[in-house]
């Protein structure tokens, strides 16, 4: 097995710990909850350290008491209504920019932050560039499944409203390396959402891509399960889902109004006479049991895929167990070597589907060159 | 108030009973998993009469102790795997085909059929033609909710996986309707689904959309909310959900996957030790009450919009009350002149709506002038 090279400094050296960079400000909760969420991971990883990015007058009291721990002064913050577009042009000084920074020179392996999505992405975008092959970078989610570890992927859930059909294999490919990595799968399944699983539904660009990503799976070590719907997403038929972002963010917070309103509705219905909460009393450990599996700060950490870099947007209300969630991500995607995986997966893959279809036919011989020399990813 | 006039003999003159038209063949569960729902059905209504399709000897059969139910013969059936087209073409004989021609003949007011959507849909439009103002047929469903009535509604969930902004205003409206005669909604309140709130979010047509449902919700009676999110969609937010075909049935499935999920998770973790069975045993009725709260058998029946008649898509797997709850919800649309009230609606809106893109702003003559012609609703 081959090493992927390192690719503009995200790669680690194998033998040192991981370095993460943290943006402090910009969450709803406020550098607080960051730095609590920041103690607790420490505690389970007493080899990580973190570059902790934001107005240095506020953050070094905060972290007085936590070793491994550097504060990277930045004196602005990027606020939720801040456009992406202001960010880009005036956003300099801010701690979302310093941590972005940090990883596009090589000091830190990731980036969390629980700031604006579109500021963050855009910036991401500006100082990190995209993979070369990618045309669309995407948002990555973990999504509460019946399969073994308990989550598929799916993506894109709302970097971009829409995607062709290269931009839904770079998808696969990146859906896939992530399940590896993330998720420890070494042989993802890979499913194309549709409203139907017969191949002669659906839109164009879906066809489309059916095409392609059937045609890249082999190499690109996954296994494509052909279209699935709605349903398959929480199910064990598939690890990774693929769809346009537009699509992807529906599904995503549709999942999530379903889950609150069964939720809410069980309560109503256990505390609505004394059985039912004598049941709710006695169940009160399988509940919580039950609520920890699909609590959504278990999985907190969209994963932005497809930039020269790995960047993990936690929610903008994580409290600490969500900060320590999106870091213990990070720090698992960092020191994986994630960033330079990805990029050498897509990059080869990539350029092979586009010579497919550029050529017609993809010749034996330019696919066994163009796998020859793309460094494995595991 | 005036009533909306007759048309094509959708509506039942107000005293006499309403008539439902029922196709029996097609449904996973045959002939009598539908008859069985029609008696069910049956005990309720009283006065309903029904027109049942189907090959007489098998039917004649099943509902020799039935009152009020006279067999169609039709000697053939649709089945899952037929396409639409060929239904179209070869499906004279089918017992689908005749029971939409009894609401096309005005022998009855409503269609209820457990076949083949595709077919059902391209049979329905064939013989009962597009609605003036309609380009694009929806089907609607019922979603559970929050709100008072239970259930929020939903379009389009399939008919078509492409919506224009003219779409969605006839959607809106069509919603709006649906929502007035199905749950008894005086002013629905009406939302376009997005991937944020936004008005600057989203795709073009989505923007046009929202223009175009903004200056015709006055005259349309009802609100319109603006942009929502997926979590919206079981929220109490809104009524009325608008969205295109594949948006919607991909949403639509996702949520019902996601209920699948948490219900298999729960009786996983209630079932894992004593204190859990005991819960489960102690709350049995509570967990009953909710099964039935968003059981989908209760709220079975896509209802397709758009066409010179009422048409019930039953769940092809339903059983008796799967059947017998499609056939109420026809009935009562039936009673209420769904049909008529439906058209007249969407032709004095649309055309108004049109006139506006065309004319640039709405004048308040030729809007005043419109709205006057136009038969009142409600």
């Amino acid at each position: 097995m081959t090493m992927a090279r390192p690719n503009g400094g995200t790669e680690p050296p194998r033998n040192e710990a991981v370095v993460l960079s943290l943006d402090a400000m910009g969450g709803d909760k406020g550098p607080q909850a960051v730095v609590a969420g920041l103690g607790k991971f420490l505690l389970d990883e007493p080899e990580a350290r973190v570059l902790l990015h934001g107005p240095e007058d506020v953050l070094a009291p905060l972290v007085r008491k936590l070793d491994r721990v550097t504060v990277v002064h930045a004196p602005e913050v990027v606020v939720m209504t801040d456009k992406p577009s202001q960010v880009m042009r005036r956003g300099k000084d801010t701690s979302m920019w310093s941590a972005v920074d940090a990883v596009r020179d090589g000091e830190a392996q990731a980036i969390v932050s629980c700031g604006n999505t579109g500021a963050l992405m855009a910036v991401s975008m500006l100082r990190l560039r995209k993979l070369p092959g990618v045309n669309r970078p995407a948002i990555a989610c973990l999504w509460p499944s019946l399969n073994p570890t308990g989550f598929n992927v799916m993506l894109d859930v709302g970097a971009d409203i829409r995607a062709d059909a290269e931009d839904l294999l770079a998808y696969s490919l990146m859906g896939a390396s992530y399940a590896r990595q993330g998720l420890g799968i070494q042989r993802p399944r890979v499913g194309l959402l549709n409203v139907g699983t017969e191949e002669h539904k659906g839109r164009q660009e879906l066809k489309d891509a059916h095409e392609l990503i059937e045609v890249a799976a082999p190499r690109g070590s996954f296994d494509f399960a052909g279209f699935v719907e709605g349903g398959d997403i929480p199910s064990d038929r598939v690890d990774v889902i693929v769809t346009d972002g537009f699509t992807g963010n529906v599904a995503l917070k549709t999942g999530e109004g379903t889950a609150r309103l069964i939720s809410q509705l069980l309560r109503e219905h256990l505390t609505a006479g004394p059985l039912g909460m004598a049941a709710a009393f006695l169940a009160r450990a399988q509940f919580n049991r039950l609520r920890t599996r699909i609590d959504p700060r278990r999985v907190n950490g969209g994963v932005f895929l497809g930039l020269g870099g790995t960047v993990i947007k936690s929610h903008g209300s994580a409290d600490a167990t969500g900060v320590a969630a999106a870091l213990s991500l990070a720090h698992r995607l960092g020191k994986a070597g994630f960033a330079a995986r990805l990029a050498a997966r897509v990059a080869s893959s990539v350029a092979l589907a586009q010579d497919s279809i550029t050529d017609g036919e993809p010749t034996p011989a330019n696919g066994a060159n163009r796998v020859g020399t793309a460094p494995e990813e595991r």
